[in-house]
């Protein structure tokens, strides 16, 4: 079949499409979603086909390109170009057998996942897959490929020490913003920690987003591995940092069914402390009873699938599991939070507690598994190590060579303008903090795209409060976004007082 | 969230589409496929959002906009809309809940289907929904759900008469071109038959391309209706009037798949026949060992479940199941077929003997169900209605209604020019014609795209052939197709002798 070209003008920045009048594409026999062998010259190129059912897209008579087929052909509009309908990657046979319930092998898994990276499967296939490993489940032996071919798929560090911490908490808890507070204690005991953190996908902060309130969070691989010899540990943004690309695309069509299928969650959180070399991993597993591990029984389970996959990876994981039913520190949104943890490392009277607590806990057992310590002494080295200024010591450190400021103070870090103070209707004791409730009013106010908004927590649970005391702060980005975090705070009634 | 627009100067045709540079979509939170409500001035319109990586598809600071969206807001380049992420359609949870294998009630299928024929799923949604369907399979009262839902929302006629017959075969056999043959005998006969065909979906021809040969297959549904209330019938191709639109959809979606869940291919038959209003059905199953039904067995299951179905939806359904394993008639492509057809209404010679007896056997058993005669005289009455040039009458009668000539002339019908002959190798007994083989070939030569491609075949299994005789003649719309077709008869070895 021949067609001349029309120029759409568009860039997917990844899959190569083409598309075809539907008259054109039914008297072809050719559908959405078909893969065209496509020539032009010597130039040749494989790209799905798109119908368009209006003629202003494509009238009939043509074929169009976008950008990536253009280049790829070197075509420009008005030429001619050969195309014939293309056999489909072998990764959609196995795609198939997963749907009909078989055990798929490492090779066809790595096939998949190459296939996903190169932008070969389109949504429809990518979508069967996971959709058939949300029904099946996958097996560990196929987490485990899965887990593997997705780590080498990307950019990995080849660090040569031994042995490298990672430190990793399944999300969800509002405040829980212990990795800026851990990975300076751990480095400066002398480990290796080279830690990637992720942006907020459905909360007010991610560790990433409260680290860009103070540094430079995307760095190339040359001067992560630079940072991790000189320095022994980074803080940056996993996403910035190619490391599983294959991830990113599965999540993206999890996204929309809001389905988290086990063994891809546990793949895709294993798959990113692999291609950091990470030898020794501890995993956080907060239960919240409306969070994403609710209750003992699924932490315990999920416990045991970790270590289990670490196992086969050869990470020695090692899972606290934690309370994660109230918020942790003061501050929800990243600015906020960032200076929670800067009042935590400079031990200022107003750094929350509970932040503290829990950092010493994570950085103390690193300290363990790492071999810095005896057993048992990991909670007390690590409180030696931040009382003592060397962990704040190391955190500017860090800080300043992705690109922050020598020095960073607390009362320095902006905050959002509009304020609006949430105070107590009446007298009692505070029964529960709740934290989708406060995450939503935090996102209302403008974070995380709005580093400065968010909530400050003035009362915890358990704490007594008299009418008309202050429960929380708001700061919003303006006076829209301060509007709908008030309305959202009277819809949701975040705290409870009995 | 506000920014101005950039009109993308395309249309879908269905879907809705707004594209945010992927800098803008992560600060704002948002994802692919995410729904967005857009408003401008008074106007107001939901739109799935896409993500450009790159900057020339729409930059940071932009909002791309569909030609359907632009309409819907009446909003034009450069225009500032305002849009939040909108709440996701219920049928999304539907959906959800197959995937986890509940059973969906009446109204769950239908919200989905509605969901479906006004594109507000995203291809990633209805991907799910199909490959649940397929991997958990649908129960006998979804199925029922599914053809109701798909059946009332798109065209139906409603003709005031009783009974009106409906005849379908699960296609794949080539050649098998008997409804326009049983369609005139039975509206000769007094009984009402509103007959829609498809084309060809993977064959080198399906009916409504053989009928496009001789007459107009695209007619509006008040034509329709005339014509069964005057004629008794028409045979049209059932794509042009959306008879069950949300069937399109999910064949599309199932197509690079290379799937056929059972549940959503009987509801996809039945639902034309609910819409077209049929009281009763004769069903033909052809059983090829290589073709979609391969045994027996099979066949029988689908006999139960077809009639189980009819039973609920108030259609009497008859099943003949029949040997598919040989070509029917002599020609395979649209102007082949519909010559063989011409032949046996005219009871010309040429007429093949097999076309001729199986449209007997299908029409006799509908006059039959259509209480036009006793039972076991369907077939003397069909014969005497053919044989009596009443069926040739009644087939010139709809065909000018239709739009085409006042006589047809089988030898009138054009066939493509470049023509080759494939002779037999050697002296023997053919055992074999191979379906498959055979519409290969015919597809290479140009079916059904060029109507006038295709086979013609000289024999037929059991018949004796001595060395050098013609097995077959390709006839090809170019030079080009011709030597495909020649290459693909010697590669295939369409014809076993022994």
């Amino acid at each position: 079949m021949r067609l001349p070209v029309k120029d759409m003008d568009i860039a997917t920045g990844s899959v190569r499409v083409v598309i075809l009048n539907q008259q054109d594409a039914a008297r072809m026999d050719l559908h959405a979603n078909d893969r065209l062998f496509l020539r032009k010259g010597g130039r040749k190129a494989i790209a799905i086909l798109d119908v368009a059912e209006s003629e202003k897209a494509v009238p009939p008579g043509r074929i169009g390109l976008f950008e990536e087929v253009l280049d790829a052909l070197n075509a420009k509009h008005n030429d001619i170009v050969d195309f014939i309908l293309a056999r489909k990657p072998e990764s959609i046979d196995s795609i198939k057998l997963k749907m009909d319930g078989k055990e798929l092998t490492p090779s066809q898994i790595n096939g998949i996942v190459k296939d996903i990276v190169h932008s070969n499967l389109t949504d429809v296939e990518l979508t069967s897959f996971v959709t058939a490993n949300y029904i099946h489940g996958m097996t560990m032996n196929e987490v485990v490929s899965l887990t593997k071919s997705m780590a080498y798929s990307g950019l990995h560090l080849s660090l040569r020490r031994r042995p490298i911490m990672d430190v990793h908490s399944i999300g969800g808890v509002p405040g829980n913003r212990t990795t800026p507070i851990v990975v300076p204690i751990v480095a400066a005991a002398g480990l290796t920690i080279p830690k990637t953190s992720s942006r907020a996908i459905t909360s007010p902060a991610g560790t990433a987003d409260a680290l860009e309130v103070l540094t430079n969070v995307i760095l190339p691989k040359e001067k992560l591995e630079r940072l991790a010899y000189q320095l022994g540990g980074f803080m940056v943004w996993g996403g910035a940092i190619s490391l599983a690309p294959a991830d990113d695309k599965i999540i993206a069509v999890e996204h929309p069914l809001n389905i988290d299928a086990e063994g891809q969650m546990l793949a895709s959180i294993m798959a990113k402390k692999a291609s950091v070399g990470a030898t020794h991993l501890l995993l956080e597993i907060p239960i919240d009873r409306n969070g994403k591990v609710r209750d003992e029984r699924r932490a315990l389970h999920l416990k045991n699938a970790f270590c289990t996959l670490g196992n086969k990876l050869g990470i020695d994981v090692h899972v606290l599991v934690t309370d994660g039913s109230q918020p942790i520190g003061n501050g929800i949104g990243p600015a906020l939070e960032a200076r929670d943890v800067i009042w935590v490392l400079t031990d200022d009277r107003r750094g929350p507690q509970d932040l503290r607590e829990k950092s010493l806990i994570m950085a103390g057992k690193l300290l363990e598994m790492g071999n810095c310590c005896k057993r048992g002494e990991g909670y007390a080295t690590a409180e030696r190590i931040l009382d003592s200024g060397e962990a704040y010591a190391k955190f500017i450190e860090i800080i300043k060579a992705q690109g922050g400021p020598r020095i960073v103070k607390a009362d320095a870090v902006p905050l959002s303008a509009h304020t609006f103070i949430v105070r107590a209707p009446r007298n009692g004791t505070i029964t529960n903090m709740d934290n989708k409730a406060l995450a939503s009013i935090a996102k209302a106010a403008g974070a995380p795209s709005d580093h400065g908004s968010g909530i400050f927590l003035h009362k915890h649970r358990s704490e007594n409060v008299r009418r008309g005391e202050p429960l929380y702060t708001i700061h919003a980005g303006s006076r829209d976004e301060l509007r709908y975090a008030t309305s959202a705070a009277r819809a949701f009634n975040g705290v409870s007082i009995r």
